[in-house]
C-alpha cells in the first residue's frame, strides 16, 4: 500500500506521542530516568511551571508510564514520588536516541553532559538497530518499511 | 555530581527537542522517513494545518534535518520536495524507538500498522542498546548514567 493511502489512525508513532508527545513530558521523563522522582525536585531542575508539571505527571500516570509511591519525611505530610513502571522503563531507547542525536548534531561545547555506561563492564552504551537474524544494521538506508498486519486503507 | 545540581543548559535531550520537540514535527518526520516528501502530500496525510506544516518544515530545514529539492511537474510552476539530510537520517532510531514502544504498549488492535525490515536479509529490525565492549544490554536497568565531559554545575 502506498504510505499516502494508509490510515494513520493506528500509527504507533502517533500513539506514543499521545502519551509523551511534547517537550515538557520528555524532559520530565529525563528527570525520572536520572533518579529525580519528587515533584519539587523535578520542578526546580527543569524550571517547569507547577500546573504544567502536575498535568504532565497525571498524563504519564494515566498512560501507565509512571506510578506513584507515597513517602513521608519526619514531621511532614505524606507526599508522593514518581517512578517508572516496566512500561515506562521501555521508553529508555527513546530518551537515549534523543540524547545521542543531540550529542552529535547541535553539538554542545565541551562534549556530552551525560554519559551512559553498561552496568558491570563500564563501557559506553549506544542505541543500535539489529535485525532478528542477528545482523547489526550498518546504515539508516539499510532498512525498508512495509505494511504491517494492522495496515488499513485511509478513509476520507 | 547529583543530577539535580547539574546544569541542563547543555543537555542533549533538550537540544534535540529544540529541533523536533513536539508532536507535529515528529509526525512530519515520520512522513519523510516513509518517502512522502511533498508539502501537499504530507499535509493531506497528516491533516496538519498548512501554516503549521510550513513552520515545522522551516524549523527542520534550519536545524539541518531536511533539505529542499526543486522539482517541476509538466505545465506547473517549480515546487519543492523535502528530503532527509545525513543528519536527519540519524533520527531514524528516535522514530523507530517511538514506533516500537507504540507497537507494544498502547497496543493497537490488529497488530502493528508498519513493519521495518533489514534490506537484503528481510528480517524485522529492532532498536537495541549495545555497549562499546560489544555486549548487548539485556535490561533497561543494566545502564548507569554519569557526568560526561560537558557536565556543568547548575547556577541559580
Amino acid at each position: 500500500m502506498d504510505w499516502r493511502e494508509q490510515s494513520t489512525a493506528n500509527c504507533s508513532v502517533a500513539r506514543t506521542l499521545e502519551v509523551i508527545g511534547e517537550k515538557w513530558t520528555i524532559l520530565v521523563l529525563r528527570e525520572v530516568f536520572n533518579g529525580v522522582r519528587r515533584f519539587d525536585d523535578i520542578q526546580r531542575h527543569i524550571g517547569i511551571p507547577r500546573p504544567i508539571l502536575s498535568d504532565r505527571l497525571h498524563r504519564l500516570l494515566d498512560g501507565g508510564v509512571l506510578r506513584r509511591i507515597e513517602y513521608r519525611e519526619p514531621g511532614q505530610r505524606a507526599r508522593h514520588e514518581y517512578r517508572l513502571t516496566e512500561t515506562g522503563l521501555e521508553l529508555q531507547t527513546v530518551l537515549l536516541s534523543l540524547m545521542e542525536w543531540g550529542d552529535r548534531h547541535p553539538a554542545g561545547a565541551g562534549g556530552p553532559a551525560r554519559v551512559v555506561r553498561h552496568r558491570g563492564c563500564g563501557a559506553p552504551v549506544h542505541v543500535a538497530l539489529v535485525c532478528e537474524a542477528g545482523h547489526s544494521v550498518a546504515s539508516p538506508r539499510d532498512v525498508v518499511g512495509e505494511d504491517g498486519p494492522g495496515a488499513r486503507q485511509l478513509t476520507a
